[in-house]
């Protein structure tokens, strides 16, 4: 993890946020190739989840939300972490992360997740093991008492409770209330989905692990709404689909896993959740959540906002409450299952090593490095590189030897170099190299286009 | 302007914000339409300003930065509306806004721009013209007082000033922060420019004119750093590079207009501005605010950072902090810009009328609707739509008749209808319908593929 995190930040992937200033806890900021990268995430879930899909549409709501939003949603009532301080030292700890912690060390199994647990049943199993704080080695804790994670603020000029306004914790929300919404103006019919790719923010107690954890986050999520019944189908469908859209960008399968939520751990309302797992260096971390939530979000702002959310079906000619199949994905995570998976150290014949990011070539960040053999050669290459990036984000370096340069451009993951040599003024052709096989081809200058232009399909 | 939020509405680009709880103080979420419509905005904004641009490369900073940037970026002590109560009926106003309606309503000419009145100033006016109070028409008010613009909100369990953190009011500030990061792993040498498009918040007193003004907004900023002295020359360019952008997606000439502050109105440090404004159907509106901020931020930073923030020039020989050349775009504003732009009402032969909208290919929310002469035909259609949509956003519209569903294409901005009918089935090729000039051409196709992709090019 530390060799990807150092990369990172010296290749302008991702720098810790506010740096100038010893940063602010945990937020990260997106450099000249870690912006590439995350877009190009974002736009290939939204290539195949919205624009090649003939079941959904997006929308990009506001973070901002009225209250009874949250009211609605359980946020406001249920959305919080059980916390506890260390009475000796003063220390401040979740409880269930402290039960996790301790349980992995000592090697017990524990029955079922934490998540699924009362506040009373982790305050007597930490109680009955005695576990100590973390920080001073004493057993000597508060009560557990329950924090709410939405940021607040205000808005508007007093700071009151009138005033007062939530930070979105998901995405999701402004997708339901917005559900007559878009089923009027897209003339869809059930069963259809909504998706949408924004930030969210949760005030978490512990965030850490790079980007896996932050305050600060983007989600990429779609609400599919079904005729109730279809459900379990449906949430079967997508479940398949999230995972093809994992592989079919490279993630291998020994990275992957899925955990299906036992009865026990599912939410009352929920019908089956599984969660997508990948293997990061620290270990198993969730990806995407896919639940079948059934009519529970719809029923509760029907009720709360008093409008009428019911589908009329004009086949089957009645009502109902659509059922909904979420799968929810967090952009910073995946953004960082991918760093992860396509970092390799290579060993080159003659006994030399090289640093290689294997991304899918529609998530690398630049697309096609343009190389002048010399600074002389400038002028041929420039033509190059602007007829390429008219397509494609491209990287123009003239700088240093250029084995040096090429390995520069696998460490940052470019799938193709163009080299401009002094034979191309007369044959206007150029070496084209592959970065995984480091094999290179001559290309007429006139037939690259038609060359890469099935390089990047995705 | 009625019709263009009526048809926002009812097509699915805009809706009211949180609508289903009465709405949240003029926030607003795009539609299916409306965000296809905006990322297309941002993405050909991408493409000009950083992919095809030698000089600039992206960022994305988080939202939640470390309280002191705004210390040194003058916005936690200067960043403020002068507010004023009637002390009649306790409506609040801001005192500039007063000024303004109260000279335009009654044709008084002001000498400058009132933003660059001090508080003094403002008050002797409005004491001087006996302005009332637009609500209760007494003129009795409060001291003018200043109001922070910034949202705040807390960071962790406590809510006090050491957890304080702020939502950012602009996106500059995480490209100045990173200024050293980006030109470190960028290897860019000066001059080279630093773009990030993302959400910022202001408190607003007075939103309004539908997404123009609201406290929830998306900005595109690029930061350009030059050489001091060279200033003048990018600022220009820049200029005209703004200018181009705008008229090569089709705004015309009659409604754009550059205002060049004066002197006065100057900000301290910055040596010339200039803003971009629209003609929306309400007045001229600021869409882009272009200013030399010579090396204020950069200073600033360094100052209150205390780390060295100059840039080496190596050929030169010598140290110093870059001048900054900043053109500054809204997003929302961009995109409600195109939208009132794009409507028309044409009259056609036969006396009946179409709703259209003109958009540019390249920002159409859908490209291309692929129609069914009849729903006995969705098989072959589906298969048009299936490949024409791993390239393209389509729409698949397989009720109504055809004319009804052309008009529907024109009115949503479809540059073009792929029509599939009975003959199709035998001679493999489908009537392609132009949306400007309605004209429809006989397509195979097989050639489908190579007869748009120039159309869409940008």
């Amino acid at each position: 993890m530390d060799k990807i995190v150092a990369l990172a930040k010296s290749r302008g992937f991702v720098y810790p946020g506010s740096e100038i200033y010893g940063g602010l806890a945990n937020t990260w900021d997106y450099g000249n190739l870690g912006v590439e990268l995350k877009n190009n995430v974002k736009r290939a879930w939204w290539k195949k989840f919205v624009q090649e899909s003939k079941y959904n549409v997006g929308v990009d709501c506001a973070i901002l939300m009225n209250p009874q939003t949250w009211v609605a949603s359980g946020h406001l009532g249920g959305f919080s972490d059980p916390l506890m301080d260390c009475k000796e030292c003063k220390e401040r700890f979740r409880a269930d992360k402290l039960i996790e912690d301790f349980a992995q060390e000592h090697g017990i199994e524990l029955k079922d997740s934490v998540d699924a647990w009362s506040q009373e049943e982790m305050a007597a199993w930490i109680e009955e093991h005695n576990v100590p704080c973390p920080s001073c080695g004493k057993h000597n804790f508060t009560d557990i008492r329950q924090f709410n994670l939405m940021f607040k603020t205000f808005q508007g000029v007093t700071e009151d409770a009138k005033n007062t306004v939530y930070l979105r914790p998901e995405t999701a929300q402004g997708i339901f209330v917005n559900f007559k919404n878009v089923q009027r103006t897209s003339r869809k019919k059930i069963p259809f989905g909504i998706a949408q790719v924004g930030k969210s923010f949760r005030n978490e107690i512990t965030p850490g692990n790079f980007t896996f954890r932050t305050r600060e986050f983007e989600q990429m999520e779609l609400e599919f709404f079904c005729e109730p019944g279809t459900d379990l189908e449906w949430f079967a469908y997508w479940k398949k689909f999230c995972l093809d859209w994992l592989s079919s960008l490279g993630l291998k399968e020994e990275e992957i896993r899925v955990r299906d939520h036992s009865p026990e751990e599912l939410c009352f309302y929920s019908k089956a959740t599984s969660d997508v797992e990948f293997l990061f260096p620290f270990g198993w971390g969730e990806l995407w959540g896919i639940a079948d939530r059934t009519d529970y979000d719809l029923s509760q702002h029907q009720e709360v906002s008093k409008q009428d959310l019911t589908y009329f079906d004009d086949e089957k000619k009645e009502k109902y409450i659509p059922y909904v199949i979420e799968p929810s994905l967090g952009a910073d995570r995946m953004v960082l299952a991918f760093l992860c998976s396509a970092y390799d150290e290579e060993e080159l014949e003659g006994g030399d090593t090289r640093t290689v990011m294997h991304f899918h070539p529609a998530l690398a960040p630049i697309k096609i490095g343009v190389l002048p053999l010399s600074k002389k050669l400038n002028e041929g290459a420039e033509k190059v590189f602007a007829e390429l990036s008219k397509t494609y984000n491209c990287e123009f370096d003239d700088r240093g030897n250029i084995g040096k340069r090429y390995r520069r451009q696998d460490e940052i993951g470019t799938p193709f170099c163009v080299t401009y040599d002094f034979e191309s003024e007369e044959d206007g052709a150029v070496t084209v190299r592959d970065r995984d096989t480091m094999e290179q081809e001559r290309i007429k200058i006139e037939d690259l286009k038609a060359y890469f232009e099935k390089k990047f399909e995705f």
